[in-house]
Protein backbone atom coordinates (compact mmCIF):
# COMPACT_ATOMS: atom_id res chain seq x y z
CA UNK A 1 0.00 0.00 0.00
CA UNK A 2 1.42 3.34 -1.25
CA UNK A 3 0.11 6.46 0.85
CA UNK A 4 1.44 10.30 0.32
CA UNK A 5 0.01 12.57 3.26
CA UNK A 6 0.03 16.27 1.87
CA UNK A 7 -0.33 18.68 4.68
CA UNK A 8 -0.68 22.06 2.96
CA UNK A 9 -0.11 25.56 5.21
CA UNK A 10 2.46 26.87 7.32
CA UNK A 11 5.72 24.71 7.98
CA UNK A 12 4.65 22.33 10.89
CA UNK A 13 6.83 22.54 14.01
CA UNK A 14 10.27 20.50 14.83
CA UNK A 15 8.25 18.18 18.03
CA UNK A 16 5.57 17.33 15.32
CA UNK A 17 8.19 16.57 12.01
CA UNK A 18 10.02 14.43 14.58
CA UNK A 19 7.15 12.34 15.56
CA UNK A 20 5.97 12.07 11.84
CA UNK A 21 9.49 10.90 10.96
CA UNK A 22 9.49 8.23 13.90
CA UNK A 23 6.12 7.02 12.71
CA UNK A 24 7.15 6.90 9.03
CA UNK A 25 10.00 4.69 10.19
CA UNK A 26 7.90 2.31 12.57
CA UNK A 27 5.35 2.27 9.32
CA UNK A 28 8.00 1.12 6.72
CA UNK A 29 7.18 -2.15 7.40
CA UNK A 30 3.60 -2.37 6.81
CA UNK A 31 3.59 0.01 4.01
CA UNK A 32 5.18 3.11 2.07
CA UNK A 33 4.26 6.06 2.55
CA UNK A 34 5.78 9.88 1.97
CA UNK A 35 5.03 13.07 3.81
CA UNK A 36 4.94 16.26 1.76
CA UNK A 37 4.17 19.54 4.26
CA UNK A 38 3.51 23.02 1.26
CA UNK A 39 2.34 26.25 1.34
CA UNK A 40 -0.59 26.05 -1.16
CA UNK A 41 -1.59 22.63 -2.33
CA UNK A 42 -1.30 24.12 -6.13
CA UNK A 43 2.31 23.29 -5.72
CA UNK A 44 2.03 19.69 -5.67
CA UNK A 45 2.56 18.63 -9.12
CA UNK A 46 2.73 14.90 -9.26
CA UNK A 47 1.97 12.33 -11.71
CA UNK A 48 -1.03 10.92 -11.95
CA UNK A 49 -2.78 12.32 -9.12
CA UNK A 50 -6.19 10.54 -10.94
CA UNK A 51 -4.64 7.13 -9.86
CA UNK A 52 -4.79 8.35 -6.23
CA UNK A 53 -7.89 7.16 -3.75
CA UNK A 54 -8.48 10.72 -2.24
CA UNK A 55 -9.22 11.25 1.51
CA UNK A 56 -9.54 14.89 3.14
CA UNK A 57 -9.20 14.87 6.99
CA UNK A 58 -11.88 17.16 8.52
CA UNK A 59 -13.52 18.17 11.83
CA UNK A 60 -16.49 17.84 9.59
CA UNK A 61 -15.97 14.01 7.95
CA UNK A 62 -16.74 11.08 9.26
CA UNK A 63 -15.69 9.92 12.79
CA UNK A 64 -13.66 6.78 13.40
CA UNK A 65 -12.56 4.41 15.90
CA UNK A 66 -9.40 2.92 15.79
CA UNK A 67 -10.76 -0.42 14.78
CA UNK A 68 -12.43 1.20 12.13
CA UNK A 69 -9.57 2.70 10.31
CA UNK A 70 -7.75 -0.64 10.47
CA UNK A 71 -11.39 -2.51 8.77
CA UNK A 72 -11.27 0.14 6.23
CA UNK A 73 -7.16 -0.93 5.23
CA UNK A 74 -8.70 -4.30 5.21
CA UNK A 75 -11.10 -3.35 2.75
CA UNK A 76 -8.40 -1.30 0.65
CA UNK A 77 -6.57 -3.82 0.49
CA UNK A 78 -9.23 -6.61 -0.75
CA UNK A 79 -10.61 -3.91 -3.35
CA UNK A 80 -7.33 -3.87 -4.94
CA UNK A 81 -6.67 0.15 -3.66
CA UNK A 82 -3.07 0.43 -3.51
CA UNK A 83 -2.44 4.69 -3.87
CA UNK A 84 -4.15 6.89 -1.17
CA UNK A 85 -3.48 10.21 -1.26
CA UNK A 86 -4.14 12.20 2.47
CA UNK A 87 -4.84 15.94 2.37
CA UNK A 88 -4.89 17.61 5.41
CA UNK A 89 -5.15 21.07 5.78
CA UNK A 90 -7.33 21.78 2.41
CA UNK A 91 -11.25 20.87 2.61
CA UNK A 92 -12.02 21.71 -0.87
CA UNK A 93 -10.02 19.49 -3.33
CA UNK A 94 -12.74 16.60 -4.96
CA UNK A 95 -12.23 13.87 -3.27
CA UNK A 96 -13.04 10.35 -2.49
CA UNK A 97 -14.33 10.29 1.47
CA UNK A 98 -13.85 13.06 4.44
CA UNK A 99 -12.33 11.49 7.81
CA UNK A 100 -12.50 13.07 10.86
CA UNK A 101 -10.17 12.68 13.84
CA UNK A 102 -11.23 14.98 16.31
CA UNK A 103 -14.38 16.69 16.41
CA UNK A 104 -11.93 19.72 17.92
CA UNK A 105 -9.89 22.12 15.30
CA UNK A 106 -6.08 21.53 15.19
CA UNK A 107 -3.08 22.36 13.76
CA UNK A 108 -1.47 21.43 10.94
CA UNK A 109 1.43 19.51 12.38
CA UNK A 110 -0.96 17.91 15.22
CA UNK A 111 -3.86 16.49 12.58
CA UNK A 112 -0.85 14.34 10.72
CA UNK A 113 0.78 13.64 14.07
CA UNK A 114 -2.22 12.04 14.64
CA UNK A 115 -2.72 10.50 11.24
CA UNK A 116 0.46 8.95 11.18
CA UNK A 117 -0.01 7.35 14.88
CA UNK A 118 -3.66 6.52 13.97
CA UNK A 119 -2.11 4.75 10.45
CA UNK A 120 0.59 3.01 12.71
CA UNK A 121 -1.68 1.78 15.43
CA UNK A 122 -4.15 0.38 12.57
CA UNK A 123 -1.35 -1.87 11.01
CA UNK A 124 -0.86 -3.05 14.45
CA UNK A 125 -4.47 -4.05 15.39
CA UNK A 126 -3.95 -5.47 11.34
CA UNK A 127 -1.18 -7.77 12.21
CA UNK A 128 -2.80 -8.68 15.79
CA UNK A 129 0.18 -6.85 17.51
CA UNK A 130 -0.14 -5.00 20.92
CA UNK A 131 0.26 -1.69 21.47
CA UNK A 132 1.04 -0.09 24.74
CA UNK A 133 2.23 3.24 24.32
CA UNK B 1 -6.44 29.17 36.58
CA UNK B 2 -4.23 26.21 37.93
CA UNK B 3 -4.06 23.07 35.92
CA UNK B 4 -2.68 19.81 36.80
CA UNK B 5 -2.14 17.59 33.92
CA UNK B 6 -1.50 13.79 35.30
CA UNK B 7 -0.55 11.10 32.31
CA UNK B 8 -0.09 7.94 34.04
CA UNK B 9 1.43 4.94 31.77
CA UNK B 10 4.79 4.48 30.30
CA UNK B 11 6.88 7.41 29.59
CA UNK B 12 5.98 9.65 27.00
CA UNK B 13 8.30 9.85 24.03
CA UNK B 14 11.04 12.95 23.41
CA UNK B 15 8.95 14.44 20.67
CA UNK B 16 5.75 14.40 22.59
CA UNK B 17 7.59 15.90 25.67
CA UNK B 18 8.97 18.35 23.77
CA UNK B 19 5.49 19.70 22.34
CA UNK B 20 3.90 19.63 25.88
CA UNK B 21 7.11 21.84 26.99
CA UNK B 22 6.46 24.29 23.95
CA UNK B 23 2.63 24.63 25.06
CA UNK B 24 3.59 24.66 28.61
CA UNK B 25 5.10 28.12 28.03
CA UNK B 26 2.99 29.55 25.63
CA UNK B 27 -0.42 28.95 28.08
CA UNK B 28 1.94 30.76 30.84
CA UNK B 29 -0.17 33.68 30.60
CA UNK B 30 -2.94 32.40 30.83
CA UNK B 31 -2.92 30.13 33.44
CA UNK B 32 -0.31 27.87 35.76
CA UNK B 33 -0.45 24.83 34.39
CA UNK B 34 2.03 21.71 35.65
CA UNK B 35 2.30 18.15 33.77
CA UNK B 36 3.18 15.08 35.67
CA UNK B 37 3.82 11.55 34.22
CA UNK B 38 3.83 8.90 36.35
CA UNK B 39 3.45 4.93 35.79
CA UNK B 40 1.10 4.11 38.45
CA UNK B 41 -1.74 7.20 39.35
CA UNK B 42 -1.13 5.74 42.72
CA UNK B 43 2.59 7.09 43.07
CA UNK B 44 0.17 10.90 42.87
CA UNK B 45 -0.09 11.65 46.00
CA UNK B 46 -0.37 15.36 46.00
CA UNK B 47 -1.81 17.28 48.80
CA UNK B 48 -5.27 18.99 48.62
CA UNK B 49 -6.54 16.26 46.09
CA UNK B 50 -10.15 17.22 46.91
CA UNK B 51 -9.90 20.74 46.08
CA UNK B 52 -9.85 20.04 42.30
CA UNK B 53 -12.57 19.98 40.11
CA UNK B 54 -11.39 16.41 38.40
CA UNK B 55 -11.70 15.65 34.44
CA UNK B 56 -10.88 12.55 32.82
CA UNK B 57 -9.78 12.61 28.96
CA UNK B 58 -10.98 9.23 27.46
CA UNK B 59 -12.46 8.38 23.94
CA UNK B 60 -15.58 7.51 25.97
CA UNK B 61 -16.07 10.79 27.20
CA UNK B 62 -18.65 13.98 25.66
CA UNK B 63 -17.18 15.05 22.89
CA UNK B 64 -16.30 18.60 22.56
CA UNK B 65 -15.66 21.50 19.58
CA UNK B 66 -12.78 24.09 20.62
CA UNK B 67 -15.44 26.15 21.00
CA UNK B 68 -17.28 24.30 23.80
CA UNK B 69 -14.01 23.99 25.30
CA UNK B 70 -12.95 27.55 25.86
CA UNK B 71 -16.80 28.56 26.75
CA UNK B 72 -16.40 25.75 29.53
CA UNK B 73 -13.16 27.35 30.85
CA UNK B 74 -15.62 30.94 30.82
CA UNK B 75 -17.77 28.53 33.31
CA UNK B 76 -15.37 27.53 35.53
CA UNK B 77 -13.80 31.26 36.03
CA UNK B 78 -17.12 32.78 36.14
CA UNK B 79 -18.21 29.90 39.04
CA UNK B 80 -15.15 30.14 40.98
CA UNK B 81 -13.71 26.59 39.82
CA UNK B 82 -9.84 27.44 40.14
CA UNK B 83 -8.09 24.04 40.45
CA UNK B 84 -8.34 21.56 37.49
CA UNK B 85 -7.06 18.06 37.77
CA UNK B 86 -7.11 16.14 34.31
CA UNK B 87 -6.57 12.69 34.28
CA UNK B 88 -5.27 10.70 31.04
CA UNK B 89 -4.33 7.03 31.55
CA UNK B 90 -6.92 6.12 33.79
CA UNK B 91 -10.60 5.96 33.52
CA UNK B 92 -11.61 4.28 36.73
CA UNK B 93 -10.76 7.46 39.41
CA UNK B 94 -13.81 9.27 40.27
CA UNK B 95 -14.48 12.61 38.72
CA UNK B 96 -16.54 15.46 37.73
CA UNK B 97 -16.68 14.56 34.09
CA UNK B 98 -15.35 13.10 31.41
CA UNK B 99 -14.19 14.37 27.93
CA UNK B 100 -13.70 13.22 24.75
CA UNK B 101 -11.15 14.71 22.57
CA UNK B 102 -11.27 11.70 19.72
CA UNK B 103 -13.29 8.42 19.48
CA UNK B 104 -9.93 6.99 18.08
CA UNK B 105 -7.46 5.35 20.91
CA UNK B 106 -4.43 7.18 21.09
CA UNK B 107 -1.25 6.94 23.07
CA UNK B 108 -0.66 8.07 26.58
CA UNK B 109 1.92 11.30 24.78
CA UNK B 110 -0.30 12.37 21.64
CA UNK B 111 -3.44 12.35 24.10
CA UNK B 112 -1.62 14.66 26.41
CA UNK B 113 0.05 17.06 23.84
CA UNK B 114 -3.43 17.37 22.16
CA UNK B 115 -5.26 18.25 25.27
CA UNK B 116 -2.12 21.32 25.56
CA UNK B 117 -3.12 22.21 22.26
CA UNK B 118 -6.95 22.37 22.98
CA UNK B 119 -6.52 24.19 26.51
CA UNK B 120 -3.50 26.46 24.51
CA UNK B 121 -6.27 26.64 21.24
CA UNK B 122 -9.18 27.91 23.82
CA UNK B 123 -7.12 29.93 25.52
CA UNK B 124 -6.58 32.45 22.19
CA UNK B 125 -10.48 31.97 21.55
CA UNK B 126 -11.10 33.27 25.40
CA UNK B 127 -9.19 36.31 24.15
CA UNK B 128 -9.75 36.82 20.52
CA UNK B 129 -6.35 35.99 19.40
CA UNK B 130 -5.69 34.38 15.77
CA UNK B 131 -4.39 31.56 16.12
CA UNK B 132 -3.12 30.43 12.62
CA UNK B 133 -0.47 27.17 13.42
Amino acid sequence: MNYKVCATGNKIEKFYSDAIKEYQKRLSRFCNITFLNYKNFQKLHFKEIDKYYKIVISPAGKSLSSEELSEKIKEFELTGITDILIIIGNEEIHCNEVISISSMKMSLGLTSTIFFEQLYRAYKILNNEPYHK
